[in-house]
């Protein structure tokens, strides 16, 4: 290799030449490992023009582990493995062997260079084996009593949530929050924020929904954000492609006439389905004759169907925009302001909480695909070269449930190791990725997601979002498998080079170079007057294009005058007469551009309110019917309720002075005063989560000091503590700031039996 | 007047027939000056057939009052009238008068029964009238020395918002929101949410944006909420009709050809331009030839736009939906849901927080008029015959600037008093609204609005909106004038009866009657197996919809039957196959049901966050480039800074130390260890109203114990505090719980020049 100087001039003549590095061994994952000379050539290179760099791993694309990498890894992990029950290890043997096979064909296929279209087919095999391997750990699991009826049915009665318009017959896909799931929500965000937002002391920001097609177009989402359809040709109605098919072949499967020998390559087919391009589907259903399964109907082609809401913004029709996907391309386009919000310097981050929209063809599994839903997106601006994390220290031993690509590759099981291993391992790819990994854990804990039913898992690359250098989600296991809640992606410096690209602005930090150097530029000089003329009010910003021409651009552009007398500028017409002359100029410059990289933890709040509703949801040992809500404190819609044990009047002053001072300390209140058993009201408030509960009874009113009854939820343990003394007590619960216990030891328990009969 | 029974029935027969009770005197604003049983045959009516009962004061419309109230109030309020600058009120005085003189003619035009025409003609230039005399009771006000100018500059480059995708050009009526922004929409919600919600126990939802056109269709959007535009006939650019007319005048204005005469007749033709009709504004386009003013090119005639945006729901763009233009409908489509988790119990609120759209032809006005835009609403239900509040007393003595409609007819300013004395004069139509007007009130003082600057108008009737009874609008003083901000409506019985009318689901409560009575219902009855046939998977809805047939429109279906043989209902052709016969059945009911009222707060969140900005925006006395918000605390985006002398390696523990305590308490600290004076710094933080400041000095450093300096921003007072002190004072202070004077009491003075230089 020739010093960094000569490639990168190299580089920036060739304009197009894209360089690839080819990695081997232990380079692969961690460019750290690399000696310092090469690193500060890569680096260096990268900086100059990003674009024009590729790291490959040999073989391989980065996110994949070699072979020795995971021989290395693994003797790194067994010793982190959990204890497995040997008999179950048995039954799942086959499975892993299996993947572990499919594993080695992908690797193989990938280092002899097979077509693309090959390895694809093998690694969604792989898939499909994973998945195989997958459900049967699931399904010797210890059994899980969970009842997803049960759970919908309190969920509906008590409003945590439920379908939009349900009075004019309901939307598929969108769903009203009621009380408790407002309030869940606003509790889980208010959580993110002091997790995040205020500990990390993030800048915030709130844009536009409306968001305009040029913004979508530069991001990639006008071009590929979009899911396969087939319509009925008479009445319209759209079906996605996949859920068609696989719709036709169950019932195929359900129907006694079909042979073994269709079973099977059924089977086959619905398992590869999901990494079919749209030909592939759309061959088949032309193969089976599938017709519209709600008319008979013919079908047409398969098609593309863009996820986005189009809208026109303003009368005219002709500003045309999208609800936007996701938020974060708010924060892209807002990327200078920020930075210079934070006085020019990196690293810093930038939260934004609020909707997003997909146009879902056909919307299922209730919360977790849905139209309509709220995001909070974190997007941790960084030096490309320097990916540390200042408070990493303090995250370092949190121990995670990491399940590699490799892993995935080789049928084994997701491994519990600390952050720390696993970034110095090369398994994750940088102490800001890490870091934030940690971070999200915490986090979900923190809520009430249950530790055992949570894993974050590497992306195999071909799933990989097109510009994520490494990316892992954290998922949550429910009663529809595991579902991706959070994800966590090195979106390298991608989004900021596509704004960039679209907008002419330069997203980029100026970084002082060691020593200045000197550049030419090549320059366009326009007639101004002549500009002015042909573009009136537009004059100024193809101006500033023009200062903003790249070298490259500008040779094409006088190449282009002189051949054909025109050039299209973003749009603008120019002829030779706007610009006369080009000139070549010496300069000195002192700083280099560099694109951050993009650090980004994004959570799907409606999925992570999904999992976090099924985790905490319980049905009381000795009363089938009593279902409630676990959740702490913290993210409690309704902290506290005050029940005085009878309607009589006698206990009206207290129920209504308690109530107020509850209210008084932001503490939100439920005051229960309906008829009906103690108990059952209990189960009542126990159904809406409410962790504490207040009782009013006769020992209140007669005896002086006036005293209540104090409930822990889940315990259904009781204590009798003085009035006075019960706002505080409970606010320091609801904060966290005491445990239960140590109400139950400073105060008298009290004996009650819980009926609700 | 035949007893309320009587005429009940033959309401319910004649079907059509609106009952008007022409009421008089001091019976016309507060109906509980009717004698009881007068009272309670009218509430009796109203509740069996709300929409076929008017009540209308004599010769007037209610919201009015007549000169006989006037009179009587007007003793009420001299008492408590401002006193006013003797030589202001001769300035004033012709003023009022013409005011005056135009309100007597539309009193007389009303009473003599006129056209509604001509009673909209004058109304209009009362209005005219009216903001002659404002703009002059503004001109001579002491000066106020605000600079929109300087305050924009203040908001762009601390980024407290700006235009969206501004790298892309950026899009009119559309704004980002930085982190300043962010912090300080999120703090004024936050505090929002403990006043209402939390203080006033609401329930609370979210929504979906993207609605059914079913149900705004029912509510009157689809139908109603328009604005005029032409367009240019070439280009197809869009103009918003007033706004053009009054552009195209103002030009004219300006030109010198344009004689006397001419100018007096344009000037009339603005200041009437308010009121006019599409038709009227399509005349006058049309008279002056008006061309497009980008172009000059033809324009199209007048035409309604609907100011919602249209989106299609699902790929197959049959469904119809438009993004919400308000919160409120969401909230009543949920009635159901919501009265049951309040088991079935009124009077309850609801409130909800989110996002809105419209469409506006030219948005203009900054903040003031923006596509997208934050709403927080309240929809507080209560029985139509009961609107007295449990908690008025507590705000009985609160003195509010209330304009009323009477003093905008009479050329009077608004007049304060307490607004226990407005619902008891019967200015303000009931308790409810009183006690919601009075907490808007307490809620806009504590996040900072000027109390000087506010004022409570109440609407002139024909600018309410068709559903309400009474509205008061709180308007902030803007440099833009007077605003609108927080609306707050007597919406009666409208909403619970549009969306039940549009549904078939009755949106009501069951009240017991104090004796049961029997009722005749006529009913159809179905053959069951003819109507599943016929309707499959929506037999169950047809079913339901003649279960819910009210007795008048199964007599209309028997006789459409009988006569066509067929009937539409809800979009199902049935025939007589279908309803072979109807049946009359006795009823013994114990209940009545009834239709809530709803009085409705509705808060513009960005009209009051722009008006906050406004009223705190300062400029120092000595220094007119340190320009600040003077936000309270409570809203301040940032609570505290944390400023190290110099980037002296020995005050880094120190701060990082004290930053990171104050982390702890979720205080959102900023920590400014750039190069720059003190002084300079100290400006910074002001400009994004970081209401407290510590200062690690080289006294921190040197002493034991460790002090720092604690400052002040809008008396720039500073205190030595040991370090160790800082957090909880600083806790304290940002929560409101002690005053500055309680810090400057304690420790002592630090006395330091401030110098930006």
């Amino acid at each position: 290799m020739s010093t960094w100087q000569e490639v990168r001039a190299c580089a920036g003549v060739c304009g197009r030449v894209v360089l690839t590095l080819n990695l081997t061994g232990r380079h692969m994952r961690n460019l750290w490992s690399l000696s310092t000379f090469s690193r500060s050539v890569l680096n260096q290179l990268r900086r100059c023009s990003p674009q024009l760099v590729q790291i490959r791993c040999k073989g391989e694309e980065p996110g994949w582990g070699s072979k020795k990498h995971i021989a290395k890894r693994r003797i790194q992990l067994q010793t982190l493995q959990d204890t497995m029950d040997p008999q179950v290890e048995q039954q799942l043997a086959p499975l892993r062997a299996r993947c572990k096979d499919q594993g080695d064909i992908v690797r193989q296929l990938k280092e002899s260079g097979a077509p693309e279209v090959d390895v694809k087919r093998e690694v969604q095999e792989l898939k499909n084996r994973k998945k195989e391997l997958e459900d049967m750990i699931l399904s010797l699991s210890p059994t899980d009593t969970f009842d997803r009826a049960k759970m919908n049915d309190l969920i509906k009665r008590r409003f945590f949530y439920d379908i939009s318009f349900a009075i004019y017959g309901g939307i598929t896909g969108q769903y009203d929050f009621g009380p408790m799931g407002c309030d869940l929500v606003d509790n889980m965000l208010a959580e993110w924020q002091k997790h995040f937002v205020i500990q990390e002391r993030m800048l915030k920001v709130n844009c536009s929904i409306l968001t305009s097609e040029v913004v979508l177009k530069a991001s990639g989402h006008v071009d590929k954000f979009a899911d396969y359809m087939v319509k009925d040709v008479k009445t319209g109605e759209c079906f996605r492609l996949d859920h068609l098919i696989k719709q036709h072949f169950e019932k195929k499967l359900s129907e006694k006439k079909t042979s073994q020998e269709e079973r099977e390559t059924i089977n086959r087919k619905i398992t590869l389905l999901d990494g079919m391009t749209m030909e592939e589907m759309d061959r088949i259903v032309k193969q089976y004759d599938m017709k519209s399964p709600l008319t008979g109907n013919d079908l047409s082609d398969a098609m593309e169907f863009n996820l986005m809401f189009p809208i026109y913004i303003g009368p005219s029709g002709n500003l045309k925009g999208y609800l936007r996907p996701e938020t974060a391309q708010g924060i892209f386009v807002n990327f200078k302001r920020l930075l210079e919000y934070n006085q020019g310097k990196l690293p810093f981050a930038c939260a934004q909480v609020g909707n997003a929209y997909r146009n879902e063809i056909s919307p299922r599994s209730g919360l977790l695909r849905v139209r309509e839903f709220t995001m909070a997106e974190i997007e941790h601006f960084c030096d490309p070269d320097d990916k540390t994390h200042n408070k990493f220290d303090q995250v370092a031993n949190t121990e995670m449930m990491l399940y590699s690509a490799c892993a995935q590759m080789d049928g084994e099981s997701p491994r519990k190791m600390t952050i720390s291993e696993a970034v110095r391992g090369g398994l994750v790819a940088n102490e800001t990725l890490g870091y934030y990994m940690a971070r999200i854990q915490q986090y979900l804990l923190k809520i009430g997601i249950n530790p055992k039913k949570l894993r974050f898992r590497q992306h195999l690359n071909n799933e990989m979002a097109h510009y994520a250098c490494d990316c892992w989600d954290a998922e949550c296991l429910t009663s529809y498998g595991w579902i991706e809640c959070v994800g966590c992606a090195d979106r390298s410096a991608y989004d900021l080079s596509q704004h960039t690209k679209g907008s002419g602005v330069k997203l980029c930090i100026e970084r002082p170079l060691k020593e200045p150097k000197m550049v030419e530029s090549f320059i366009a000089v326009p007639d101004k007057g002549a500009i002015g003329k042909a573009f009136k009010k537009d004059a100024k910003a193809v101006q500033e294009a023009l200062a903003a021409l790249s070298n490259e651009d500008a040779e094409k552009m006088d190449k282009a005058l002189t051949e054909t007398g025109e050039y299209d500028l973003n749009g603008y017409k120019l002829t030779r007469a706007m610009i006369p002359s080009f000139k070549r100029e010496q300069k000195k410059v002192h700083v280099e551009e560099v694109i951050p990289s993009v650090i980004e933890p994004s959570f799907g709040i409606g999925r992570v309110f999904y999992s976090l509703l099924e985790h905490s949801f319980r049905v009381r040992e000795d009363d089938d019917k009593r279902t409630f809500f676990s959740l702490p404190a913290v993210v409690a819609p309704i902290k506290v309720s005050v029940l005085p044990l009878s309607n009589k009047q006698e206990f009206v002053p207290f129920t209504t002075k308690l109530a107020d001072a509850l209210t008084e300390l932001n503490l939100l209140v439920r005051v229960d005063d309906s008829t009906g058993s103690i108990g059952r009201r209990y189960a009542r408030t126990d159904e809406i989560a409410i962790p504490f509960g207040v009782t009013v009874d006769f020992d209140t009113v007669n005896n002086v000091p006036h005293t209540v009854t104090l409930r822990e939820r889940d315990s259904t343990e009781q204590v009798r503590i003085p009035i006075d003394d019960v706002p505080l007590t409970v606010k320091k619960l609801a904060d966290g700031k005491i445990q239960w216990k140590e109400v139950t030891d400073k105060w008298p328990r009290f004996i009650a039996q819980e009926t609700t009969k």
